[in-house]
């Protein structure tokens, strides 16, 4: 090289000056700032608070480039494993306990209302309607088990064609997306109507405790944190009628394993219900399962949707 | 149905008693306590105060289901967009200020110290080493230049033997990895070792400015809020020396296009060198470019490593 390489003015390089703690909030205003002109008034209010926490963390925490490199590979994996049948940011969200308090802030609290709890990710396939007192479980060899209920208004009046989709996992804890192989698609779910009455009836098998998938990014950070995977055993239901809000919710089966320490934070005392032991031959006949059965109840309580009245 | 559908004993629904407020703050501190068990305590102190502040946002924004169900969908979106050539994450890091942030955090502001920049996406593959006074445009085309300056220690001691892995757009604003139908990879990439007295240089075209891509979720965020996509003409550089922390750092090109927007925040003042127009034949002739060309000199200070010195 020799002489070929002039010497450098090294101009801007001696006056710095700034101060670390001023530079970070240079530049967090000036993020701030780009975020002015978002045209949708809830998209920049979303956006700024966004802004305000995502950088409060890292400067709390005083993150490092390391770490940052690993959230970052953290994060695309999580969106890498997400398929057609397996959500793995969903699952994020929920044992970070962020779908649960999503789901809790929109409760109105109205008394008797039913309480809700987490979507979960398995919601994903449209459940196939079935006619009241059908079953949903199509492979068998599980615990039998009838569920009933009624749906009414938190006044008390019935709700006559609300509509309960339901879905849960098998008696050996995998849902239909997941086991294509031993379960046809659609087992564990079902579509029904209410009857004129606001009451519905099922036929399935008592749900199992189970694990989240914890072969992704979401079961090695549930490793990290010495936290287990499982969920206790539990049945989902989305109950939808005219005028009323739509319940997102569970029941947990009495008794059954993880209650206190769901993965997802998602059981409430509330929700918990007896699946009760039921030998009774005439009924289990009239019901269409094997004797004894056990048996669960449950009615659900919808609040009427904001401005409908109370 | 009729009879067979027996009333609800409604056990647990009438008696909630909890206001909303009380039952967020109750699922912040389960999630909390959830994760006292993780065994590394910078981990244990990143995820406290990860779910601090992500359920301080849903908290604040009351953030609703349908909101919660389209930031899932657009992280899913993200992850899904990187590849080996592309990654996403980290743009979307780069448009909301957190790289540039943890850029800034680590800053020491040794007096006279190299400012530094972000990373950004683009630096995905190993930079060829080359010859000093090689050139890193193979494809030609671009307005000729050539890059020149020295490594140096904060206290002035010239640093031989530093390496300076440099990388670029061409003068269409595109990296090798975005096109490689016309550029052979390695093309705008270069890593070159200081002579004996920390001096560098080589060739290249002028960098063009460029918008990041905006055919993925990271496009649409920025066009939902009113930002353009441009980053201002500039070299990606990293520093490394014996002894001294890695300088990860830019020159942008003194009166370049949206040197005071750049869609990732990373400009600073220091950092913007003028890429002076030169006419001399004997001196192009020397260095190996046509003539007329253009010379940016940028003289580099790295910070002793902590423990190392001042």
């Amino acid at each position: 090289m020799g002489r070929a390489v002039v010497p450098e003015d090294g101009a801007g390089a001696g006056d710095r000056g700034a101060v670390p703690e001023d530079a970070v909030g240079a530049v967090t205003r000036q993020v701030l700032d780009g975020l002015r002109a978002t045209g949708d008034d809830r998209l920049r209010e979303l956006l700024t608070a966004l802004v305000r926490h995502l950088h409060g963390f890292a400067r709390e925490t005083r993150l490092t480039q390391g770490e940052w490199e690993r959230a970052i590979g953290f994060l695309t994996a999580t969106g890498q494993a997400c398929t057609d049948t397996r959500q793995e940011f969903v699952m994020l969200s929920d044992v970070l306990g962020l779908s649960m308090l999503v789901e809790t802030l929109h409760e109105h609290g109205a008394p008797g209302a039913t309480e809700s709890t987490v979507l979960g990710p398995f919601h994903m396939t449209a459940s196939p309607p079935r006619a009241l007192g059908a079953t949903i479980d199509l492979v068998g060899g599980g615990e039998p088990c009838v569920v009933s209920g009624r749906i009414r208004s938190a006044d008390g009046t019935p709700l006559p064609g609300a509509v309960l989709d339901v879905w849960q996992a098998d008696g050996h804890g995998f849902y239909d997306v997941q086991r294509p192989d031993v379960q046809p698609p659609g087992n564990g779910r079902g579509l029904f109507t209410a009857d004129g009455e606001g009451r519905f009836r099922f036929r399935t098998c008592v749900p199992s405790a189970y694990p989240v998938p914890t072969d992704g990014p979401v079961g090695a950070l549930l490793h990290a944190t010495g936290r287990h995977p499982y969920r206790p055993p539990h049945i989902h239901f989305i109950a939808t009628a005219e005028g009323h809000a739509p319940l997102t919710t569970h029941i947990f089966v009495a008794g059954g394993a993880y209650l206190d320490s769901d993965v997802v934070y998602a059981v409430k005392d509330s929700l918990v219900r007896d699946f009760t032991p039921t030998d009774d031959p005439s009924l289990a006949r009239e019901y269409g399962v094997a004797n004894p059965f056990r048996h669960a109840r449950f009615d659900l309580v919808l609040e009427r949707e904001a401005g409908e009245g109370t």
